[in-house]
C-alpha cells in the first residue's frame, strides 16, 4: 500500500498575498525543479495534441518560455517568442491588451511565423486570458493557424477558458485551482 | 556539390544598433525558430558535459529560459530560474551586480538548489558576464556545484569569457562574433 505518484497539481506551490494581498500565487517553479514534476508535465501538455501537426511552439513571457522550449523540443518543432513591449529587436506586430488597471502590449517578430504554419500557444496559467488573447491575436495576424493553447493551471473562476474557449480555440490545462 | 550545412552561427540575425546606437544585437530568436537550428543548438550546448551529473539546469531570464528549459529537459532534469528583483514569488537570495550605467539584481528561490546538486547555468549571450557572474555566486551561495556555463553566443571583446575563466569555470559557447 504505497503513496499514490504526485501529480502534477501535487509539485505546484501556492503562496499567500503574492504579488500583493488577497492573491494565492500558484507556483510553478517547485514542479519545474523537480526532474519527475517537468517531464511529467511536458508530456501532459502535449498529450493531446498526439498525432497532430505542429509547426512551430510559441510562449509567453517569461515562464512561458520555460515550458516552450521545452515542449518544442520534444516535438522537435522551433520556439517563438511573445515577449512585452520593445525587447524583441527586430520588426515586430504588437497588440494592446487589458490589465485590471491600465493597459499592456505583447509583440512578435513579423516574419515569426510563416502563413498556414500551425501553432502551439503554451504558458504556465490561464487566468482572465488576457495575455492569451493577444498572443492568439498576434499569431492569427501572421497567418499562423492555432491548433491549441495548452497551459499547467487554469483558474475557472477567472473566466479565460471560457472567454477562449467561446472565441473558438482548443484550451487544454493540467489542473485547476478554485479561487483568486 | 552541395552547400554546407548551416551552422547555429548561421541562424543567428544581427540588428544594426539595437537597443541603442553602436550596438550589433545578436538576434537568436531566428535560430530558436527553425526546428534544425534549436536542436542543434540545445546538442552542442551539452556536448561537452556528456557523461557528467547534471542535477539541474539554471537558466538567466528571460532567454536562458529558452534554452533552459530544452537543455533541462534532453537531460531529464528540473530547471531553476534566476530572475530580475522582485518576480520570484518565494523567499530569495539576491546578487548586485554592475551594468555600464549603474546596478541590477537578480533573485533565486533560496530552496531551489540541495547543497551538493550539481548545476549547469544556461544563458544565450556572453558579454561582459556580469549577469552570469552574479548567476554563479547565487548558486554557489545555495550550495549547488557549477559544472559548467554555456552559452550559445560569446563575445569575446567584452571580456566575460576571461572574468569567468579566471574565477575557475568552465566556459562553453557555440560562436563568436567580434566587436560590441
Amino acid at each position: 500500500m504505497g503513496q499514490a505518484p504526485k501529480t502534477v497539481k501535487d509539485y505546484i506551490r501556492t503562496i499567500v498575498d503574492f504579488p500583493h494581498e488577497g492573491i494565492m500565487f500558484r507556483d510553478v517553479t517547485t514542479l519545474f525543479a523537480d526532474p519527475r514534476g517537468f517531464r511529467m508535465c511536458v508530456d501532459q501538455l502535449l498529450h493531446p495534441y498526439t498525432g497532430q501537426r505542429i509547426d512551430k511552439v510559441v510562449g509567453l513571457e517569461a515562464r512561458g518560455f520555460i515550458l516552450g522550449g521545452a515542449v518544442a523540443h520534444q516535438l522537435g518543432t522551433g520556439f517563438v517568442p511573445i515577449r512585452k513591449k520593445g525587447k524583441l529587436p527586430h520588426t515586430t506586430i504588437s497588440q494592446e491588451y487589458q490589465l485590471e488597471y491600465g493597459e499592456a502590449i505583447v509583440e512578435i517578430h513579423d516574419d515569426a511565423i510563416e502563413p498556414g504554419e500551425t501553432i502551439l500557444l503554451v504558458d504556465d496559467l490561464l487566468a482572465t486570458g488576457g495575455t492569451a488573447e493577444a498572443g492568439i491575436k498576434l499569431i492569427e495576424r501572421l497567418g499562423g493557424q492555432i491548433v491549441g493553447c495548452a497551459f499547467v493551471v487554469d483558474l475557472p473562476e477567472l473566466g479565460g477558458r471560457d472567454r477562449l474557449q467561446g472565441l473558438g480555440f482548443d484550451i487544454h490545462a493540467l489542473c485547476a485551482f478554485d479561487g483568486l
